[in-house]
């Protein structure tokens, strides 16, 4: 069980293939203060020159801000559109060994957990989800682009629920 | 373009989160050869550790023989699943990871292409492809289980269409 005195840096990220948004937060005292974010791209052509691209950029990410925990967008999140899913859940598995690689968890997170944890509803839209983020750490502006604002939602969300069992295979 | 007398080492993928099976297969003046074949297996609870073993297990195979390039089973075949097919794009990612990093080329074929190739039917069923594989290699017995005998016909199919291009990224 962590002590709610001790300093925990974590990273949220928010996966793609194209481009993965991440923020590197501190929580002390159950207080949040901004570190870190912005983008990692994946560029070119190929797949694999792309994945390479990610897991390069986490892995420079992770030795930079050394963060103690990942959390990350969920899963399933993308049913409506399975070949951006598929592709999204390739990167998503390269980020992944980059943190187990690195000594992180990874605890996962869905869309809607952390839109109510940060705004109370479930269905709130983007626009309130970035409010909240501007709000929690204190931002002069809106952070801007939406994933990195994402990364930072879901960085905040394992601030306030950490302790959480990290990512789990069902059988 | 390669000399057809030229010997390539080739390794097929079958992959999966659970159990990726591959088969390492040398191609010499249009004639293949069996070098090894068997399954990297994903244990344990934690999607990350199960990342990371699949990971290590397709560096060591490619540390231990060493092939020129990989064949690997098409992206998009798993519609039907979307749950399974997302976890399958996870494995995908960091094996597709550990060959560009080893300096292979990664080509995707279609299960229909696949079995198009080794039986002259796109639907050929299971235990043709298998026959096949036995036949183009000359083994004793089927190929066996189901996930190294897809990774041999994937193996082969490289061989007999290669100079395909790599993987590539829709746009």
């Amino acid at each position: 069980m962590m002590d709610a005195t001790h300093a925990i840096r974590i990273v949220g990220i928010d996966p793609g293939l194209n481009l993965t948004g991440y923020g590197v937060i501190d929580f002390q005292q159950g207080r949040p203060r901004l570190v870190e974010a912005g983008v990692v791209r994946g560029r070119g052509r190929s797949l694999a020159g792309r994945l390479e691209q990610m897991y390069n950029g986490v892995v420079e990410l992770i030795d930079a801000f050394q963060p103690a925990c990942m959390a990350i967008e969920e899963l399933y999140s993308h049913y409506a559109r399975p070949r951006t899913a598929i592709l999204m859940g390739h990167a998503r598995g390269v980020i992944c060994l980059a943190a187990r690689q690195r000594g992180l968890t990874v605890t996962p997170y869905a869309a809607t957990q952390i839109k109510k944890i940060l705004t109370g509803a479930g269905r709130a839209p983007k626009s309130q989800v970035q409010r909240a983020v501007q709000r929690e750490l204190g931002l002069l502006q809106l952070p801007d682009p939406p994933d990195v604002a994402d990364a930072l939602a879901i960085a905040l969300c394992h601030g306030y629920l950490r302790d959480r069992p990290c990512e789990r295979v069902k059988e």
